[in-house]
């Protein structure tokens, strides 16, 4: 029974894909970009466009400040089951195509080659969906209609930390009310598995700035005047070393040490460092190398500190002999459950002052918590099971992501599991020039979301609430 | 005697000087960028029109390589001494005017705010071009014309560290063999003094560059992939400490001791530090406060290390999470008397490799060793001498300037004492935005340069080549 509703599944896409590849084009066109605040109105019109033609109710909040988020719902068909409802969260922004001069395309001219459709978002997050809401058309087609109830919350600032989220989570609770979620992103890894995650880490994201002077001066001056790049070189080097350890106090504080079942789906991720090289195009060994850590461990279990930008002074070509009058650094640590963004932007804060950098000032951009859905819940044997069947090799589902995203403020306002996947490959290039989806993956993506959705009311019925909390 | 002469000498300036502003605004619209190899013909051309209109000979010399050199030629008149030359150095070329936004007025368009003349080049070194060649003008106003031969060099790869100069000077050396050189710069302190050096620092311009991958990637991977930006970070650490200690092993190696007359005058140079904070609105004390160094001996006397760029990932507004493939720093050493810039170069790289920062690549962009002339020297006197009786307050002579020119190469080739003195004032900003000259600052400067030449033959005939050596 189950192979034969795939194979309709499968028929049924096959015929939808082409259509839905134009639809997404069209969407890839925006360019979305939050954080420079473009093309946002448009968007949002686009986007509850297709919700409406697909036979979906939509609504725009836009009540409580910062840029709308889409609230979508799709009844139970005559067949389905009206009392179990799935959650899907996206997002209609994207992050700056910089730097322009590394794509092989036009970030904002979705372009096919090879198979693969490039453009900025194509993977985070329009592609997904798209695909989505193909899924959703495809079971319309099937006798009886759609199997559950399906909302979607799309909002406009995920890129930027979702930092308007959760009043609007808060207040609409009851709105966006569901048994579960299916989180934003995923895809394939090295060697082709579906990877999912059950959770995702949290952030703090600085900006740190030192101020030396009121103007840019002559660098012949540099003999006598106190130099903002220098200072801002020497306050990085102290909060962590060349082995890789973070040295600000207090920033470990009140990890939650993860569960026994947690540390053993995470030994039974795959991880193949030559192929992480390889795709990178990696010039050094893997920082956990030294550290004598798994990588796997790391990548989900242990808080980062990133620079993701540094800037001061003359950049261009060729030498200008100029002392900076300031300098910048763009700072992002992931976190994990137990940390709090608000308490590593004060223990940063504190370190400065104790290492005397007063003239280093520390501003978060954006704040989130980590979350971790309980790993044993039916909806997540469900997600894995599904995929499973659908997909040629098997998945794998960590306990969360190395990556960040607003999912904490889900679990605690809604209080369900939420499971990440998509429809992305290993070289995505998410964030990064020459971002892409293979339409092959996008096809799959649609048959298994339409299977996991089939089965999904029958799943959660399984679930005895009080047995399984959401998180742990 | 002499005050009439300078009587004179004022008048006649006074009434050239609306002129020759005229004249200095149109050389200041060619936006002569080295580093971007801009405007450079244009620029030429203005120059050799300038001297040939004013009455010289001129010449470029293009046949070995770089931007053209420009020879310029005023033989002595009836009444001047045509076996003394004094030989003009100055450059053609300007900084970037960046950081756009911090300017006033357009670079390009020389503008006049309160007596002030704006743009980029007007004190770094376009008006003493000019100044200098207004002086030969009003001397050729004297009965008996010029008092003795004057040659100019103007080269157009200052800014860039004059790197094909050397070969020009030692092809032509006896084109431009002269008795002594004024340098190209110079101008008022904050006490309004007028201030000149007798040298020039040398420097080793340094471009390093840390690659950790081929691809910008999501900086959620900062988990396990090495950050190329955190590898710079702790590269400089390793270079120099908090303390402003430079611990590249070598770097110091070589320094001449300066003599009892130069540590002499430089105790005398006068050094505001308050001032100096208000000027450039210093948010920390000077780094010799720490370090138990008079900022005097600091500037003229003690290599510098100084971060004039940081460049790496995204630095535009708001988050973005990129883990960077690279990052780059310009760094910017000021180098003394027996300092050699390859060397130091080599120094670093030995330094990175001792400290395991085999991904650290570094190029030299410009290389120059420093250069001093003899204290004693009776042209140094003269210039002195000659300036303290047109100025209103006593000029100060330092044995060398913090700047960097390529003096060197010129005292090598030419074996002749450099006195560099000019029309710029404290707030000048040369390479920084709106950078100035004051008018009145540039009439006045018109008035000493006659006055000097005109008294320069009888003062270094006085002069027994033996005996001053023009280095110790």
């Amino acid at each position: 029974m189950s192979e034969q509703l795939i194979q309709t599944l499968r028929s049924n896409t096959k015929e939808a894909v082409p259509g839905a590849i134009e639809l997404l084009k069209n969407y890839l066109r925006y360019p979305t970009i939050s954080a420079q605040n473009k093309a946002i109105p448009e968007t949002v019109l686009f986007v509850v466009q297709q919700i409406q033609e697909t036979g979906g109710e939509a609504q725009v909040l836009d009540d409580l400040g910062g840029n709308p988020v889409v609230y979508g719902y799709f009844a139970a068909g005559s067949n389905g089951d009206s009392t179990k409802t799935l959650l899907f969260y996206n997002h209609y922004d994207v992050q700056p195509p910089e730097p322009l001069n590394e794509w092989n395309s036009e970030p904002f001219e979705p372009t096919i080659i090879d198979g693969k459709l490039f453009a900025r978002g194509v993977a985070d997050n329009k592609g997904d969906f798209i695909a989505r809401l193909t899924a959703i058309k495809v079971l319309q087609q099937l006798e009886g209609g759609l199997p559950c109830n399906i909302k979607f919350m799309v909002e406009g600032e995920e890129e930027i930390g979702s930092p308007n989220l959760a009043p609007y989570l808060k207040k609409y609770k009851d709105l966006f009310k569901a048994d579960a979620c299916i989180w934003e992103f995923g895809g394939k890894d090295q060697e082709d598995r579906v990877s999912m995650v059950a959770g995702i880490k949290g952030m703090a994201y600085l900006e740190l700035t030192c101020t030396g002077a009121d103007i840019d001066m002559h660098s012949s001056v540099g003999a006598y005047v106190d130099n903002a790049a220098w200072r801002l070189v020497q306050a990085l080097a102290s909060m962590k070393n060349e082995k890789n350890e973070i040295l600000v106090n207090g920033f470990y504080d009140g990890i939650e040490e993860p569960t026994d079942n947690e540390k053993e789906a995470v030994k039974n991720l795959p991880f193949n460092e030559e192929k992480v090289g390889e795709l990178y195009g990696l010039k050094r060994p893997l920082i956990t190398v030294a550290q004598g850590i798994d990588p796997r461990e790391a990548m989900v279990f242990n808080p980062t500190m990133t620079i993701c930008g540094l800037e001061s002074g003359y950049t261009g070509e060729g030498a200008k002999t100029v002392l900076p009058k300031s300098a910048k650094v763009k700072l992002d640590c992931r976190l994990v459950p137990g940390q709090d963004p608000e308490h590593i932007l004060s223990c940063i804060q504190n370190h400065l002052k104790l290492h005397s950098f007063d003239d280093v000032e520390v501003v978060m951009i954006n704040g989130q918590k980590a979350y971790r859905s309980n790993y044993n819940h039916p909806f997540v044997t469900h997600v894995l099971d599904t995929a499973s069947a659908v997909y040629e090799k098997s998945p794998v589902l960590a306990p969360n992501s190395a990556g960040t995203g607003p999912m904490y403020e889900f679990g605690h306002q809604l209080h369900l599991p939420i499971v990440s996947t998509g429809i992305g490959w290993v070289q995505s290039k998410a964030h990064a020039p020459n971002e892409s989806i293979r339409l092959t993956d996008f096809e799959e993506g649609v048959v298994y979301m339409a299977y996991m959705l089939a089965g999904f009311s029958a799943a959660v019925t399984a679930n005895n609430e009080r047995q399984f909390e959401n998180t742990k």
